[in-house]
């Protein structure tokens, strides 16, 4: 295999990332946490496949041209088109669909795992990435609205938000339904043209916005964006209420609005106090989880409630300037999707996060855990034919309660203390023949040389009561050790 | 969307499988409990992405006809080929060879995760499992081999197999290369003919092995195997090889045996020497780990040690009959794997085993964990105008360490209480308005209830001290539910 000549170059596919350990032990902290969470208000775990068919992805036969669109797609033996899921709503849609009979209903499900986009790649753009997700399918309460609006704040704060860190934003599609009915839109493309709209007003600002709802728009890169050709009346009424929405109107202010007399609206305004009580009910208090008429999401597929979880925690860059994190994740009522199966209505509601970016906002708001990267005290291979009497000693160490291995390179002594640094080891334990004859060990504490280098601590005063090399007794090492490894921590 | 024509029809795609609790909860207990152990050794976790491009996987640019021959490959926008991993150990060999020079060397890192083959999908043969790898890179040593062994007997003990519920064999290739050396077998595709055919014994039996070393195999349906028309004298001193083999010869009569002459033959007795020191040093008893000279694996790419990780749990089929469970998993030495890239030889050891397989086999062993899979207790949906108050109660228990919900859907009292049972839940919550008036609660012990049903408890002598339902006062709510969710843990 050696001799061959054709040699491909190491590198991962575009867009794909190698997470490495700080990096996975912050994201499993965050899912663990947030299933522990989700558990136990009485949601279990699904999982299904990496692969839908194309078809229950909501994505139709794909040109043989660009049979990528958006999704990673392949064609089966049996000529069928599958893809790689993109979120988890779809699966979720399908697999509620197809054992509905024989769900315990409603059926309340969380899920996490890698989501697939075939986007174009680029610096912190990725076209893989972990979402986690909670649903209720088959109940049209606002209860179960509130209920998951509630279960997300918990979660995000379990998994390490600070309090106050994240805020639950909600609203109700059926008020904008309402603006527009009063407006007179029912166009289905011009609905939505002025849904996404809406929903990139902190990127656009009001004038993008009205720009969108009139002629189009466009940017600084000379791209057009067709608009939805609203009359100038229709295009204020829906201004009118984005100005109320941006200045967060109360519910009974919005409620006394034009548009809120139409019949869908006041239904919105319905289950948005049944929700408010029920997040009462919760416990639930309003730095937590409020009513905010700007949040109206930019998927076509809601259908009532919509929330966002927006992150509170603010952060300086390299050059010292504030950064916002914003959305982290968010959700809503999606009635129909599972009758597009099924051609039955089926009521769902949901909350979805990008574990990744939540990861990303923990770290930036200096809430790792401490300790959680640190490496294996290494017990140093000093005399090559002592191999199994280190083991030994790796073992004894192990069952003590404390993460350790032997140094199992072929470099010499310097070579492995680097290599215990680098591996962030809070000790090495070093025995040589002299050790072995007189019954001990020396046991060097790197945690200390590390503090000592960071200059956080105080070289004269600690050596006292910190020794940086001890030598000690066999029988008391792994006391020792762990004495090192404790205090650390 | 409810209007539309088209319905696609909800299938999950041939081959892929739908988790439920019970077997997500299993999966992830052994990958959790094997990660513990993993770390504890010193090692890393590792995450690589889905895809790799197809050279780097070890497959060439496949023909345009099958472009799936086996995996799931696609071509990217930039006609790059990509393919879903098949494995964990080709990621490895890739980020290796790409990070050599900034990782901690020997670099010590396990993985879990999903693999993809492209194989004809069947009764339990699914086409995405778990894997759960661990690898040691840039160790030429046996001791390397050895803590692997070590550690992952560790690991399956930890997933909950009983003492002795598995065992750790390994041998060395090397002495089959000195066996087929001796034989004057240098051909490279009859060696691989040679391997193979080995490490199928159990399945071919001595007969068909030696079929196989000669002019080929015709198995039942008909199919013709090529064999690797070895001669006879070849044949007859690789199958004397065999013989002792599956008789278990020990090392030092294997060491006396004709084909133990070659130099090759011999460096693998030393490493096998040094890797039976190393298990005594690490406190491994021959019941978990033990030389058998029958193991050879049959991947092209190892070099030296070869492990497999036998399951001896015995268990019995619907009709009764014992089955065995066999290998759950395996590796070995790859010592060339990272050259390929490279061309620079990087030793690396390493063992893989099958997460949803040895879930499978747990579970026939009756190793599940008790009440891992209950419900949450339900609250009552009784009056509809009591929502937020429900919502109240079951955030007390939440708080009080109980997992609860509100029951969310439209259906009355007897489908709530079925819902509830149906869920696994300890118990129910009822309060109506008599409750609400007098500050009590009524709470049904469901656990109870499956026990009566199922015989496991009598009903009169329990009775008394465990009532099937009881009114508590709100205030000992939680108490009262708690010690019915204790009592059956």
């Amino acid at each position: 295999m050696t001799d061959q000549t054709f040699r491909p170059e190491a590198r991962a596919p575009r867009g794909f990332a190698d997470k490495r350990a700080a990096t996975l032990r912050a994201e499993r902290r965050i899912v663990e946490a947030v299933s522990r969470v989700y558990e136990s208000w009485g949601f279990e775990p699904l999982d299904t496949g990496a692969f839908e068919y194309a078809d229950a992805l909501g994505k139709f036969l794909p040109d043989s041209d660009r049979p990528n669109e958006g999704v990673f797609a392949l064609q089966d033996d049996d000529e069928q088109w599958m893809a790689l899921r993109y979120d988890l709503t779809a699966p979720l849609a399908r697999f509620a669909a197809q054992n509905w009979e024989t769900l315990p209903k409603p059926y309340r499900r969380y899920a996490f795992g890698p989501v697939w986009r075939n986007e174009k790649p680029g610096p912190g753009r990725f076209r893989e990435f972990i979402q986690c997700d909670a649903d209720t399918v088959g109940s049209a309460r606002p209860e179960a609205d509130a209920e998951i609006i509630a279960m997300a704040a918990a979660g995000l704060k379990a998994a390490g938000l600070p309090e106050g860190g994240a805020v639950l934003k909600f609203s109700n599609r059926k008020i904008l339904d309402g603006v527009l009915e009063t407006a007179g839109v029912s166009d289905g493309r011009q609905k939505l043209i002025v849904l996404r709209a809406l929903d990139k007003l902190d990127r656009l600002g009001r004038e993008g916005v009205a720009d969108l709802l009139g002629k189009g728009r466009l940017d600084e890169s000379g791209a057009f964006t067709p608009g939805a050709e609203l009359s100038a009346a229709s295009a204020g009424l829906v201004l009118d209420f984005l100005d109320m929405a941006v200045a967060g109107a109360p519910l009974d202010q919005l409620a006394n609005a034009a548009f809120a007399k139409a019949e869908v609206a006041l239904e919105g305004f319905r289950e948005l106090e049944a929700i408010v009580a029920a997040l009462k009910g919760l416990g639930v208090d309003e730095a937590s989880a409020r009513f905010d008429p700007s949040i109206v999401r930019g998927l076509e597929y809601y259908t009532g409630a919509v929330f966002e979880a927006d992150l509170q925690v603010e952060t300086l860059d390299e050059k010292g300037k504030p950064i916002r994190f914003g959305s982290v994740g968010g959700g809503g009522r999606y009635d129909d999707l599972v009758a597009r199966f099924t051609g039955e209505r089926i009521p769902a509601t949901g909350f979805s996060f990008g574990v990744s970016r939540l990861a990303a906002a923990l770290k930036a708001a200096g809430r790792e855990v401490a300790g959680e990267n640190r490496g294996p005290v290494v017990v140093i291979a000093f005399d090559q034919s002592r191999m199994a009497d280190y083991f030994a000693v790796a073992a004894e160490l192990r069952t003590g309660g404390v993460p350790a291995e032997v140094y199992l390179g072929a470099s010499g002594m310097k070579a492995q203390m680097k290599y215990a640094d680098r591996r962030l080891s809070p000790a090495a334990v070093i025995i040589g023949e002299d050790e072995f004859a007189a019954g001990t060990a020396t046991v060097k504490d790197l945690d200390l040389g590390r503090d000592l280098a960071r200059g956080m601590t105080d070289n004269a005063a600690w050596r006292a009561e910190r020794p940086g090399q001890q030598t000690v007794a066999r029988a008391d090492l792994v006391a020792v050790v762990r004495k090192i490894v404790d205090a650390a921590q």
